[in-house]
């Protein structure tokens, strides 16, 4: 299908966060996909294409029975497989009479499911992440964020964090950040790690107020991308030195930093979800630091949301460009090198998924 | 035109409750037209095409002259038959200048026009219908209900009964109406009847309370279907017995019961109206029972178009399904049998529609 | 592109009144392609169109520094004449990487741009307009209103005034402006000029108020247009007389006129910046007249664009018709001759143009 060429299918995506999967149904969008969310009475999530086979409505609709969930409409029935087990009114039940069952793990406070083929749904894929939320010493903030763009266009920003200079002079860019960091794109199987080292320079305004810093200081932005959408960006900064920070150095926070985490899910086409957690060392961000860091962080959030929603409605606009998913072919910049070395990832990822090959 | 493959144009529709249509100009698209609808002097309904053929001004922005209607723009004259009259400045009027007119009809206190060929539109092709507004012993509410869902979802719902045990669980509904009921179908030409009879159940909520039941009873529906889209429902009731209602019971209302007349008009493919009356014998509905009655049963028309809704925006997510006209082929269920026949009734009248071949 | 058939591109079109761009960034849709205006330090006006060319975020999105504009995403800049002269962090810039500039003139206190091709920008082409708001016996009102229709509806609705007499029938029009007027066409070059006379007619309100007539008047109404939509209206009247008003008098305003100015601005397919300007010799309209002559004007202004917002809904739905471009073509009436003559002179510039031609 057309519409779809962007997507990995054979991959595993965020889909809710865990407290949002209750014993009600919760319908969410995800690739174009109407899916529809809930847990057993055992507490194990369950994900069901959110149609009823039977006309269409949603099973969203409906409410949950035991294990399973009942269409509002005539009442069918359907247990955690997606096979029905109940037509009210009727003898026989049709033996592929089902709804998609969509393979479902629980990890980092999160719902992921596999958008592909179910025997590839292998859940060693999923990304190691040491979640901040489960580690004692790590205080975060979290949440999800609609983005009215394309999912690739967030890859882009996240990929080129020279954009810090500008979208977020006010909190923790400033000219410095594009203009003297320098960068370092390494690709590594289907991973694609980028390392930034902005030596000798003013502590960004958010540097400055949280890491108490009066000179210059040295400062690191680390990121890892993992297909389909998951990223993770490591932050960190200590007073200049004459040598520039060691790979020691940037695989911590310093003297000051935080991580930020990103999984994007693409929604439709034009829409993601933006699941996201940012959290800092505990001794980083005292208690009363902690609701400032997190209106900050926010604030950031929605600088790049302004930016994703001018964007996308642009690249729908020019027609002869077309798809947000070839805005990057335009130009190679130096700064573009991260970005382009993932979208390559991701691309040939989706080339073998057309092909029908599994997805590692 | 691919979009109105799922309407049956050499057809009466109903457009207009009959008090809605007066000296001013009212506005309705019908099967993706607009028309416009005002009565003459002598009060004689008229229906136009609601476009001015100079510079495609809607007629209904401008006013009625006479019995005819003036342009808003540059102030041309139409008669009742759509004959343009009079061109402010110009000499001469060309001789073919005019709109569609539509024939017209008034009965059952509604306005039916005629969407297809002028020549064939036979009022006797109105189905009979025993207007309960227009007998003394009946008391009636009624009303026109936008449904955002093509009318062919509406033909659905209305065909199978067994959605109240789910749809209408609070009222009318309950579990025994989708497992108990007895279902007959039957095709008579072009009209389609099914009566459900459902016995020695417990009285649902509605019935208890205007039946005044305490025990068990009897109950039934019988739905009759015309084309394109009329449809009535008697239900009635009584203290459950041995033998299942007759013939002759279900054509009444027993002890307690009421009548459902819904005449559905496309609006476009996605959106209808529904023209509906509901009717019951006076005695079974005293005075100091009416209110409740109206309000009742204007909530069930709101929980159905809930599910039109809803059902409607998944047909249309949906892409290889596609079309409301579609969903009823994807499988066979006993509970279906009515719905199958009631299309396939109204599918040959399209096709031979598409033919040229009379609507009869 | 099928979607601008009916855009001329080779032309001026007015896409901003002078007071709206300043050193802010000021964004507008204009023939389908999104411009972002601003000033130089010198005052000058700069249009260039409203994308960066790396991620396609509108360079509206930005901000103005120097002479020249920078993107808010990575800091990309441009001068005014859209090439790139800056990339933070980058130490090589594209060649190709600019933006498209766009040809811009300022004058009747309006901004031009050329939306052709730049060599063919000649500002003679401008029409010449003896700009009321520059005279010192003229007073004027004057502004910018969004119509929602394609603009030759608007190029319609001023070409044939015989609509006063239906659409402004409470201020400017009576029947006898549809009925009376002896209407002359001529057509020179690319300019099409209509001259309107009604005599010995009573005065419309507007005219009866204003130029305080207490009997018959004679009354004349010449409209200029200019392609690619620009487009005079002098309004002239006096007591009836013997004799209809000579050319003299219809070069003039007589008693109590005033003249109308449109620069109509195609936004998209679909809709239209309407530049006007409606001027009176202060002599004719006194300080304590001003008000009430404004909210008349303006009070027109908004019963065209009644029309406009039908009309082009109508164009819309109807799709045998399809296009606004098309509507004129369907009957040819008396009254139609000058809006056929003006879309004739203006279609065949938009096929020189399609052919490469220089628009002259």
């Amino acid at each position: 299908m057309e519409e779809s060429e962007t997507f990995l299918h054979n991959g595993w995506y965020v889909i809710a966060m865990s407290q949002e999967v209750t014993r009600d149904l919760l319908p969410r969008m995800v690739l174009n996909e109407p899916l529809v969310m809930y847990r057993t009475q055992a507490g194990v999530p369950v994900v069901l294409e959110d149609y009823c086979p039977h006309r269409l409505l949603p099973l969203s609709k409906g409410c949950v029975v035991g294990d399973g969930v009942q269409c509002g409409y005539h009442g069918m029935q359907f247990d955690p497989n997606g096979h029905c087990i109940n037509i009210p009114g009727e003898e026989r039940i049709p033996r592929d009479l089902k709804v998609r069952r969509y393979p479902v793990v629980e990890k980092h406070r999160w719902i992921y499911a596999w958008m592909g083929k179910p025997e590839l749904a292998d859940p060693k894929l999923i990304p190691e992440y040491a979640d901040p939320t489960e580690s004692a010493g790590w205080h975060h903030v979290s949440g999800l964020f609609p983005a009215r763009c394309n999912y690739l266009l967030i890859l882009d920003n996240i990929m080129d964090l020279s954009h810090l200079a500008f979208v977020h002079a006010g909190s923790v860019g400033d000219a410095s950040i594009a203009d003297k960091a320098v960068v370092e794109t390494s690709t590594q199987g289907d991973r694609v790690r980028v390392v930034r080292r902005t030596c000798n320079v003013p502590a960004a305004s958010t540097y400055a107020h949280f890491g108490k810093y009066r000179g210059n200081i040295d400062r690191w932005q680390v990121t890892e991308y993992a297909p389909p959408a998951f990223f993770l960006v490591n932050n960190g900064s200590k007073p200049t030195a004459p040598t520039p920070p060691s790979e020691g150095d940037v695989s911590g926070n310093g003297m000051w930093g935080f991580q930020v985490y990103h999984a994007i899910t693409p929604e439709t086409e034009n829409t993601s979800h933006d699941f996201w957690t940012i959290g800092a060392p505990v001794e980083m961000l005292p208690a009363d630091a902690r609701e400032k860091f997190k209106n900050t962080m926010e604030g950031i959030l929605d600088e790049d949301r302004g930016v994703y929603d001018a964007q996308q409605k642009a690249v729908e606009a020019k027609s002869p460009l077309g798809r947000a998913g070839r805005v990057q072919s335009r130009i190679a910049l130096k700064g573009d090198k991260a970005l382009v070395a993932a979208r390559r990832v991701l691309q040939t990822k989706i080339n073998a998924d057309r092909r029908g090959v599994a997805g590692k």
